[in-house]
């Protein structure tokens, strides 16, 4: 039975718009962790193994699943699949967590996953299990400090780190990361393919100089805003995060949680304030 | 000592606006696989770790991996990190490959990787040993076959994915994959905050419905390209490959090598052919 989740979330944003300033509601894309599990047999035994949690968009979740395996080699044909389903009994996680059950016969190698793994930030396999799964990784509320950011400030900093980026210029092809003062000066821009490396970057490049935490900050980023993202920037203590493109649902509930001031569609004309209102003057 | 490598790649492509073609040097972003290792004492032995495969643009590797140790919560101290350097040795990886040493009495806690891992396409570390690696993993050339596509079929896929684009329309933030005949019928459509998501329910779609491989299709992808999105398509053995954003240096290689036709920056008036050009009908 495939029961749809969610894929949009309702919520309460600040809009300022020229002089409008207004409460009104928005809607974000949902995302939450899925962990996909594969249950397979060697020789008689059927064991299960763990093989990727990712954040996604609730819905399709089977597809999701099998294209996975497929796209990544772990599975070639599809009678190889037997079954897929969600793991249930924890309801909280219930619609995280599928298991793929593959035929008898299958091959299924599970040292192809050992190879390159990469660590995700997304522990736990709900919105609010990886919430307090970063807490326990070093995550804190940031301090309310003394930033206080005027919204025209924030309307200058996209054509300020458009101007300063070299490679985006020449490809039209690359994420970037500004980091900024309370006045919008730009004091640091990386670029990546990654957007989450570009701000990798820009943070290991404070972290080395010695300036962690960015208690007085603003990080631009030019995409859009992930858990991931948000993350990254409350672990380094920034406390006013702008993006040009929109945040996810866990963006937006990570930011809250950790009292981060979440922009999104950051625009010459106006922008939106999803989290942490209180640190933008108008 | 740090070697600026270099971020853009010069190659040839063929450019279609309205009734010009033309081929011309065109400039995208570089895509390169970066290992990063940790060397930590545990205890009175030295030890060596690799925490993570990234695809990223060359260039502040040192902060990249300062950044996503820290960012991780794997470190938290300035002080814990000695030095960064390069592992020298194959020159061909000689910048793809990097080793933080840290402080003997630094913590560090490996345990932490491997709580959740993700399995990432990445393997090896320079972009050919990443092709050759997905070779073994079980990607073939995509078959000359019988498609060939009209320019103004292409031209109009963007409209037609947008128009059907149930999440996006909402919310402005989130990524879609369309699966399209030669005749730019949309047959499918898959959202989520991931585009590797996106791209995974639509395949997983055709492969739970015994269709692959799409050797007479289009996929159209909302964003830019990179080596994870070439290699899941070209697994599904999709000849064309359209998106309304830039590729990456190694979507172009990957395409190029696997047969696949790869266009970026696809809009009503005209895209850019960066591969596989034969199959594209003016």
């Amino acid at each position: 039975m495939i029961v749809p989740r969610r894929r949009i979330m309702r919520l309460r944003v600040t809009r300022l718009r020229d002089r409008d300033r207004a409460m009104r509601q928005d809607v974000v894309a949902v995302e939450e962790p899925l962990e996909i599990r594969v249950r397979f047999a060697e020789g008689d035994e059927w064991q299960t193994r763990s093989v990727s949690v990712t954040m996604r968009t609730p819905g399709d979740d089977f597809e999701l699943a099998a294209g996975f395996l497929f796209a990544e080699g772990l599975v070639s044909d599809r009678r190889d699949v037997q079954e897929i389903s969600y793991c249930t009994g924890d309801e909280q996680q219930e619609y995280n967590l599928l298991e793929v059950r593959l035929a008898p016969d299958a091959s299924f190698d599970p040292g192809l996953l050992n190879r390159n793994f990469y660590m995700t930030s997304s522990c736990g396999v709900c919105g609010k299990a990886s919430l307090e799964a970063i807490e326990v990784q070093g995550c804190a509320p940031v301090a309310d400090g003394t930033l206080s950011v005027r919204a025209d400030v924030l309307k200058a900093l996209p054509d300020a780190l458009r101007a300063a980026q070299p490679v985006f210029e020449k490809t039209g092809g690359i994420h970037a990361s500004g980091l900024f003062d309370r006045e919008g000066a730009l004091l640091g821009l990386r670029e990546d393919v990654g957007r989450h490396n570009a701000l990798d970057k820009l943070i290991g490049r404070e972290f080395l100089a010695g300036r962690l935490p960015l208690a007085d900050r603003i990080v631009l980023v030019s995409g859009r805003t992930s858990f991931e993202l948000l993350q990254k920037a409350t672990m380094a203590g920034v406390p006013v995060v702008a993006a040009v493109g929109a945040p996810s649902s866990l963006a937006v509930e990570l930011a809250r949680r950790f009292n981060v001031t979440l922009v999104g569609f950051t625009r010459a004309t106006g922008f939106n304030v999803y989290a942490g209102r209180a640190r933008v003057r108008t």
